[in-house]
């Protein structure tokens, strides 16, 4: 439990970024009437507007195929905010945020359509003034990536990088690639186009809020650090367990399978906020810096390595939440001899001096007893003497466990007397984590893409060196031809990932 | 808050210490009629025998002077329970306490009475099969220590030191002395009759469930120890605020002080508790050897030191819980002129290699603000860079506070974020504490008198080097004549203390 000390909060309270300026800009959404749009971005800006956080000079402009104008954009975005919005729309609110929205109908392959673009944008910054800051969010499949940038650029769309005369973001939606050959091709193209300090590349995992007190945790604290090392750490386990099977993004999924779509982006990111060193300052490159150099001191897997520490898995039909629930192989668009694992455990090391020696196991999964996402902490058991010199078993070790999901907060597991004579030894477990509700991810993300802060985003260095670590594994399972372990839905993935573990005389956390 | 994980608890919890052997034995009260039998040692006996604790050949022999049998002993018994019992009385739990209780009337003064007491206890033995194990609990004001030793003695009540034919234990209240050489006399005394692991030196004050609870949080945690240095440590402070005033035990206290009274004690303890090194074993005396160094390592005070390390206080009228109090000087029984103190403050060095430097902020009084009898632990603050490089005040140290009353818990003060951006950083406090009754300290105490645990009990050389530390003060004070400075009732001591610590740039925790 939480007690966020308000009497003193205002007293001592830091604030540690000044607040960012309301930003003058265009919001421009290539692909502004699809899913995304509608489910998450119009969503997340409605909430923004209601916390101010949006200036007078913004404005936002869908882009996409679908014959919409501003009236109908208005009522595609009213539903979604009234499906899919954290807090309901009020009419008050909506009074104030429809005049900001604003429908282009244009093909992202049709040069032509750029130039209605350009002037549609040019007469929406004239009316709100804008001062020719624009954020392109391009909410489309990786393949109009480099068409829409080439498309933006030859209609003179994208302002210098130096921002002499407003700025120009672009806002990139993962996956960046499907190995690391790929992902460097994007980049390539990217490059082109934009200085690396106008791409956002966003990842829609791990939000602000959650990075923002993993290094708080970390770096306003001094109980932590000292013992956040080799000497004190035994392991770190990183968990992202999901119930849902692979739902209406089989196609996609299928080619990509879990060491993909989870463990590239998000397991790594969690590693890299975990394991990095304290950055030189909060500048969003000073934390980029620190988390790549997590990234490359990773030790890379050698196809040897790679049947012993990582297990891939499917899972088979099974029960979840008591419900039956069909195998990977017969849902809908799967191949039915699909190999894709949707499931991986891995232990990793990191080779430098603070880690020297301790695993990171990393495992994710669909169709798993529950969901949970978690960081735990587990460190080195007091030694065998004193209070841990008879029980057997020995005393359970501390440990610091993170919650990401389903609602965010810190555990601390301790050991304490229980009260009474004799002496008996049981842990307790402190619990301490908000009750306010966070604002959604995209909230934070949007904000920052508009204030420039690229803190949240991958840069080019960090997705490189991510696959890279990731590509020997693939290389490994290509070269192998290896099955994936089956498990029944509604377990905790594969037996060959306990043993995993215990080979190690480890166990995995409950989910 | 606490959860103990009792799911897990069987599994994991270690027991430590194995279950004690119901022990047979006599315990004998000299002064079993007087008001520490009535308000503590009789209603304690009883709830040790609704746990099970006294076995079946277990019996308790009042001896004092009052003209009562023990059909009116128990009557004066079960009334001490009716007032001043943990756990209600029931007539189940009375009839198998009752039979155990016996009494008889006489003079600590008389040899011939002490033959009778040797009789009636001899037939109690017989009837009940003690097998000659004794118990002597002294609930007798310190003069007539030395008399009763010598009166058992010479009775021949005193079994041997190595329990060849039942083990004899003696129980002494404190205080121990008034200064280093009444202690040091009547230590002496006790050495003429006793050896030292007969004697169990009681101290009211720190019960078991403290002690076991501030060991347990060091030595069975693996995260405390290793920052519980001058490294990682700014300063202690150990407080213990009452808002009682003399009460009724003005005539003993105006000769005593706050000094004597709860820093020789008390306070001393929780500071050995706090700062002792990891002691070799649980055993007992290694426990004590552990605690004795940390006093042996105690910076002595030069006459200089006093006047600018210690500050001493006495209470004037004023407001506690809104009501209008007295000040010392007009309570019954203290002389108008009494230059008692009823508050101390101090500060002191343990010079060892883990807490040189770190200052141990000691504080007591009478009459304060609150009750509250708390350690804290102030962490170092983090370095000014980072999250705490633009504020000021810069953020908040990490604190953990241990309170031993009125509840008994841990809390721990770390930094947290605050929900939503910009980003905001506050004092989180993460609390986390028992909700299950403890037992009462009389209760752990006399089961330890009963099976020989002298952990809890003060050994010769510990309190003679309390006493000699505390002397330099006494000795100071005595020379320079100084009277303490003045305080409302009510308030959180003299002004003088505050100014103390704030020489250090430092401040005493709100109470």
């Amino acid at each position: 439990m939480a007690t966020v000390l308000t009497h003193n909060a205002a007293r001592l309270a830091g604030l540690v970024h000044p607040l960012p300026r309301e930003v003058a800009c265009t919001l421009v959404i290539l692909g502004g009437a699809g899913d995304l749009s509608h489910k998450k971005l119009l969503p997340a800006l409605y909430n923004l507007t209601l916390d101010g956080a949006l200036g007078p000079k913004f404005a936002i402009l869908g882009f996409s195929l679908e014959p919409l104008d501003d009236e109908k954009y208005r009522q595609f975005a009213r539903d979604g905010i009234e499906s899919f919005s954290r807090r309901a729309l009020t009419e008050a609110g909506w009074d104030k945020f429809a005049p900001l929205l604003h429908f282009l109908s244009g093909s992202f392959t049709e040069t032509a359509d750029y130039q209605k673009l350009k002037q549609r944008l040019g007469d929406i910054e004239s009316e709100t003034g804008t001062g020719g800051n624009r954020v392109f969010y391009f909410a489309v499949p990786p393949q109009f990536i480099e068409r829409c940038s080439a498309g933006l650029t030859q209609a003179g769309l994208i302002g210098q990088a130096d921002g002499n005369r407003g700025f120009t973001r672009v806002v990139i939606e993962k996956p960046i690639g499907h190995d690391l050959a790929s992902a460097a091709e994007i980049n390539n193209q990217l490059s082109k186009y934009f200085a690396e300090n106008q791409v956002f590349r966003i990842d829609h995992y791990l939000g602000k809020e959650t990075v923002e007190n993993l290094m708080v945790l970390r770096f306003a604290n001094s109980i932590f650090e000292p013992i956040w090392t080799s000497r004190f750490v035994d392991h770190v386990q990183i968990t992202v367990a999901e119930q849902e099977g692979v739902g209406t993004r089989a196609a996609y999924y299928d080619k990509a399978g879990a060491l993909r779509d989870m463990v590239q982006s998000h397991l790594l990111q969690v590693l890299c906020m975990i394991a990095m060193e304290a950055p030189r300052s909060t500048h969003p490159d000073a934390v980029r810096d620190a988390k790549l150099d997590v990234l490359l001191s990773l030790r890379p897997f050698e196809p040897a390595d790679v049947g012993k520490s990582v297990v891939r898995g499917q899972y088979e039909q099974g029960l979840v939440n008591g419900e039956k629930v069909a195998a990977y192989r017969a849902e809908e668009h799967i191949p039915s001899d699909s190999n894709t694992e949707t499931f991986v455990a891995l232990k990793c090391y990191i080779e430098n001096w603070r880690w020297a020696g301790v695993p990171f196991y990393l495992r994710t999964g669909k169709r798993m007893t529950n969901r949970a996402s978690e960081i735990a902490i587990q460190f080195k058991r007091v030694p065998r003497i004193l209070y841990n010199s008879r029980p057997a078993p020995p005393l359970p070790a501390n440990v610091l466990s993170i919650r990401i999901q389903p609602d965010e907060g810190l555990s601390l597991n301790i050991v304490g007397k229980q009260p009474g004579s004799p002496l008996r030894l049981g842990p307790v477990k402190v619990d301490f984590h908000s009750s306010i509700a966070s604002p959604e991810a995209y909230e934070t993300l949007l904000r920052d893409v508009i204030t420039g802060d690229q803190t949240l985003f991958m840069r080019r260095d960090t997705v490189e060196a991510a696959w890279r670590f990731i590509q020997n594994i693939l290389d490994s399972w290509e070269v192998s031809g290896s099955e994936p372990f089956l498990y029944p839905a509604g377990s905790s993935g594969p037996t060959e990932a306990a043993v995993m573990i215990a080979r190690d005389g480890r166990t995995w956390r409950n989910l």
